[in-house]
């Protein structure tokens, strides 16, 4: 029986969140923490989805239809996709997925975009659909609505599709909202990122903390979130000269905004000082805030000492690197 | 049918939370936010319980043991209450309880110990059982066990049970720990609650925060501790004299503290920040902090534009009174 696997890496903002929902760019870095994705065709109609963290789902393909759906309803959303694969590409057998995942599950690295685009990875070589990484959003953002609700902006999927590093803005084209992107190029960049296991509550900082800024101090909001659309305009001039102490710098900066806007938190600062303290080039928020993870930029060879230094704090660490490959076929 | 209403407050930490745990002294205060709880005699053996909140919950006393539970799970403690009543006190036919609650739940102002109190007094009242308030302690303990787990210290039923101000601390006595207090007597205290809508992950505060802290700077949180202590001590001097003006100072240095110790929240900050700038007297966190609730010690007439500018960071808040009656019958 043909198999085909495939991975695509976890996902970070470097560098431009929430300024991102104004309108500003943002910088996505995809994380060497990988999703493995084994595609194989059956003979008959059963679709089998089998999960080394979540168990195993099945179903059946009935005219391009996923039908009698049981098992493991966090694996439901891969039904959904392939259901929109048979849709489109006229497909009437049976297929396996067996899914292991080096991403955390709500570990900040957008373990389930890693799911969707190593799966979409593995079922294109497998059934040759010839679907290109661009193409990848077009797939799987309606699924990525279903996990994250409308207010997903699949920037992720990018990210996870593209690898390396890309540069995101939300665009008004014909009047509607869209997501623009430019790949930035890979490049390895060592980090650690701490988990503060306080749960970031994303949608109050959004939708309640800094409109009520807005509304109390016009333009102040506004002003900051410029300054941190410039900061990402020198990330990636800095990623262009490869130069980590200057990029290291820049992400301080945009910390020291994100915490002017009162968007990180006692942990989050209490990770970044002692990883700072340790000698990280650079270290900041990522991500929603106030709570959720943080990551320090460092130097090769200093990922130990850092790691231990944020350890120190009660988090929990991941050492690894970032801008790495995308969504692509194992050899 | 005879039948006895009672009312019990709400409850929040006035000052001297997290170093409470270290076997510093702290301040609970009873908030005028009452739970209504009327019970009744009936004639058969059923139990029922009616909340207004919650729903009902239906049981049967069968030889002073609350069998055949059925209907609200929250309300199944008040069939353990009443059966240890039972057991005590040979109660051999059904009763029913009405519940009603100003207390908002989880609001930070232990609306659950609320319920209890008012419960067991309205009880206590029924059936004559000529429970002490002193005593309440030893009856709804077991009960804030069952609802919050081994850790719960059980100081808001004391609040809850004797009302005004509670000085509250653990000790240890014959190798075991204990919970002693001492009444601080009634005093009307205008104040303002502000909830930020982020949930207060205390647990994390507590255990892996401060000792995180304890660890890496020998002395420094204990130093603080010792500093909440004195507080506390002075706050206790300042009710005596109805220094509404030092009790604010006092509070807001407690809060200093708890920022410092990274206890506070941005959310948190910018509450008490335009608390303080709308002319609270004083203004802290309540509770596990990093999230939760605040409080602002207003001047009567104050209290309206002090909520509105806590409202401005679109925080939810209560205007009440604090230092008010304990558990009571309703005349």
């Amino acid at each position: 029986m043909k198999s085909v696997k495939a991975s695509a890496p976890g996902n970070i903002f470097f560098a431009g969140e929430h300024a991102v929902v104004y309108g500003k760019p943002a910088i996505i870095a995809a994380v060497e923490r990988r999703t493995y994705c084994t595609a194989s065709k059956r003979q008959d109609d059963k679709i089998i989805i089998e999960s080394r963290e979540f168990g195993k789902a099945f179903a059946f393909l009935k005219n391009t239809a996923v039908k009698q759906r049981t098992g493991k309803q966090e694996l439901f959303v891969l039904f959904d996709l392939i259901e929109s694969l048979a849709k489109k590409h006229e497909i009437k057998k049976g297929l396996k997925l067996k899914i292991e995942s080096e991403v955390p599950v709500e570990s900040g690295l957008s373990s389930s975009t890693a799911v969707l685009s190593a799966s979409l990875c593995s079922l294109d070589g497998l059934l040759e659909l010839g679907i290109k990484k661009e193409e990848y959003f077009e797939y799987l953002y309606p699924m990525q609505v279903k996990i994250h609700g409308g207010k997903a902006s699949g920037s992720e999927i990018i990210s996870s599709a593209l690898g390396g590093y890309n540069r995101i803005q939300k665009i008004e084209k014909e009047g509607k909202t869209m997501l623009d992107w430019r790949n930035l190029g890979q490049q390895s960049l060592s980090v650690v990122i701490g988990n503060t296991k306080v749960r970031a509550p994303t949608a109050l900082a959004v939708g309640m903390h800094i409109p009520s800024l807005m509304k109390r101090f016009p333009g102040m909001v506004e002003n900051e979130f410029e300054k941190i659309a410039a900061i990402c305009n020198e990330i990636e001039e800095a990623l262009k000269k490869h130069d980590e102490a200057l990029l290291g710098a820049l992400l301080n900066k945009n910390q020291a905004i994100l915490s002017k806007l009162g968007l990180s938190h006692p942990k989050l600062d209490d990770c970044i000082n002692e990883a700072l303290k340790a000698g990280a080039l650079g270290a900041k928020l990522s991500g929603g805030g106030w709570g959720g993870v943080m990551f320090a930029l460092v130097r090769k060879g200093d990922e130990q000492k850092v790691a231990k230094a944020i350890e120190s704090t009660g988090a929990e660490t991941i050492i690894t690197k970032i801008g790495c490959n995308g969504a692509k076929l194992c050899e």
